[in-house]
């Protein structure tokens, strides 16, 4: 099956200005893309007024969340958590988790999302629906070790480890979830990181989040959050994509050189729930690999990446009060290549090139607020949204076109949602 | 002409939590808001599945700038201005001024803003296509006092007072526009200030939007921009709309309290330019009335109000590091009826009331990223971004339905902007 794209403005986000062409796509990889290409294809999408790029990466995620967008926003932290969030997960069944994930996706294809990173519970019907909906995603099994659960969360993480590795033509991958530094003691942490040294197992955790994490790492072993993490040797040992990394000092930076993988700036999140501005601008500086995530929907409202874009070169721009930092290009890069590097995806996804899988949407610019079209990559990063994406491409296969989504029946989503939601905050 | 919209859910913003029901407008205004009206329409609108609210308000725009959007983001203010900005300003003619206003009105309609208060040069333009287009608009002459011109602004500043004050069905008002404390010196802010208030005209200006302001200003009159204004009388003798209100003190907040009008939050092009952020939450608290506002799109990329709404919701709780700041309803009060106070059109606009004008927006919910429905207020500041406007209302007319615009030419529109843009950056 072969798919030509034809007379898109194309950006590969291989640092190159965008060109008028072609991309041929040969089943799950871009066979070809120039100016004009010659060869048959059995199906042609029409390119002219949109732009091509890679498909958004969203490194850090917690699907089912989406069940849950705006139940509690605008409260302090731990209400937040304790009297919303964790009582309405404890109802959530499997099938809710299911429904919440596909809702998610439904929302990423919409918005030009084709790959993410999850970390939450019921990793299994997260899977299955990845599968069915056709997205890529590296899944994870989240794991606190607060109390003593008989080894049960353990187990479930390696279940789907070895279960859904590889699965999906490939378009699933995996990774080991220790929840954090406050919620994961030593031990376990290090027996973690063992096992994912012994069998190369990426490990996706969160990172210095909020003030109160940094004083509580403090108080209990005169570290960093970070220093906690380098002494027990994780970046060492393993691929790891950190999410969050608000809190960061010069030091705990350093910590960080030379490390696989990176981390997930996830600036709306870190914003709404008043948590500060991550160093994101300094890291990749240091050479620190810096991808965009957007939290969950639970948090921050939107899993719209084009928001997440702007918001992290916005803040950088506050943060030095200097509108040069993070501009436009250097922002979509993170959201593309930076993000596929941090999913341990980057030979495969994250830019336009030959050979790479076919991982592309089209934005439709043909709009009062897309025009006049100056610079696309500031188009893109401060103009465009999720709405302006025409057609999203995984894998080769065409998950949405004109905006209809081919995959998922979203009116049967939006009826299971909304039961599902309705009944799991009852009473909250 | 009766027009009812059945079937919505009703967000007044007079404080009010959402309800199912129905809304008649009779010619002009709104007759009657309720759970289920019998009356007899000429026109019905379906509004399930949609949300209802006041249209959104913009404070602050210089509407031909988006011309120029995405022309020079990512560069020092100074660089953005001088090398930029002026030069292709300054290659506007009258019918460029119109059709860039044109295209902010477009963009504005499509994304659910009815009114706008605007200041820029060659206001004749923009008022006909004011006239033209439907919206409600506060047309100023911006008044730069920095060069003899021989009066010709000041002129023609009297001019679009005179003519169009309540022209266009009473859709037009006018301030006078005194651009800045850095622009305008003592002598003709003072004899604008008495000019204003001997004819009771509004007066629309920049206030401490950046630093480098608030040092010019300590250097020339060692006083803060707000002391400066405070000292001419400036409070005391006018209705006046303050764009930006940055860089305030707690005195300065002192002098703005009792004001009529208030200050213009404009909040993307504060971050974008990285310029700070202005002390909203405590504004609230002081009582002095804040409205939300794009800026040019030639700094802001978008007139998108629904991302105005939620970066200012943002902007503070990361200032406090307390995500209960600026609650979504108050941020979305801040853009609807706080705007329509600064623009002097509160008795008329900004809410949902039996007698005010019938400025409506209607927002389809019936989409992944809008579902479920916990929480209304929260979904729209949050979630919701100017793509999901379905319906514009403006003094009882129709400007847009399904996405459609119905007062402009939107093909002959982008044809225009395309050729006329290039034009005026070539080179440059």
């Amino acid at each position: 099956m072969k798919t030509l794209i034809k007379g898109a403005t194309i950006l590969t986000m291989r640092n190159d200005e965008p060109f008028a062409g072609d991309i041929l796509i040969d089943e799950d990889r871009i066979a070809e893309i120039g100016p004009a290409i010659a060869a048959e294809a059995d199906r042609v999408i029409r390119g002219e007024g949109m732009a091509a790029m890679p498909g958004l990466i969203n490194a850090h995620q917690h699907t089912p969340m989406s069940l849950l967008r705006g139940f509690s926003d605008d409260l302090k932290l731990m209400d937040w958590l304790d009297k919303k969030m964790l009582p309405a997960e404890s109802r959530m069944t499997p099938e809710d988790i299911y429904w919440g994930a596909k809702l998610a996706m439904a929302e990423m294809i919409k918005s030009g999302t084709t790959a993410f990173a999850d970390m939450y519970i019921h990793m299994n019907e997260i899977a299955i629906a990845v599968e069915e909906v056709g997205m890529r995603a590296s899944l994870t099994r989240g794991l606190v070790f607060l109390e003593n659960d008989g080894g049960r969360r353990m187990s479930e993480a390696l279940d789907l480890v070895r279960r859904w590795s590889g699965q999906a033509d490939g378009r699933i991958t995996t990774m080991l979830g220790p929840h954090s530094p406050y919620t994961v003691p030593p031990q376990p942490f290090s027996e973690l990181i063992a096992l994912a040294e012994r069998e190369n197992i990426p490990i996706h955790t969160h990172l210095a989040e909020t003030k109160e994490e940094a004083t509580k790492i403090r108080e209990k072993y005169d570290q960093t959050p970070t220093e906690y993490l380098y002494h027990l040797g994780l970046f060492e040992k393993a691929h790891v994509l950190l999410a969050h990394g608000v809190h960061l000092n010069r030091r705990d930076l350093g910590y960080l050189r030379g490390m696989r993988g990176g981390v997930s700036h996830n600036p709306v999140s870190n914003l709404k729930l008043g948590c500060g501005i991550a160093p994101v601008a300094e890291m990749a500086v240091q050479g620190i690999t810096v991808g965009i995530g957007t939290d969950g929907a639970g948090s921050a409202a939107t899993l719209d990446m084009f928001e997440e874009v702007r918001s992290a070169a916005w803040l950088q721009k506050l943060d030095y009060g200097d509108p040069t930092k993070l501009p436009a290009a250097d922002a979509l890069q993170m959201a593309t290549a930076g993000s596929a590097k941090l999913l341990n995806i980057g030979h495969e996804t994250g830019t336009l090139e030959i050979g790479k899988k076919a991982d592309i949407i089209l934005i439709d610019l043909r709009k009062p607020h897309l025009q006049p079209v100056h610079n696309l990559h500031s188009l893109l990063a401060y103009s465009a949204n999720g709405s302006d994406v025409d057609t999203t491409i995984v894998n080769g296969k065409v998950l949405m076109q004109g905006r209809q989504l081919l995959t998922i029946d979203e009116e049967e989503l939006l009826k299971q949602v909304s039961w599902r939601s309705k009944r799991i905050v009852d009473g909250i």
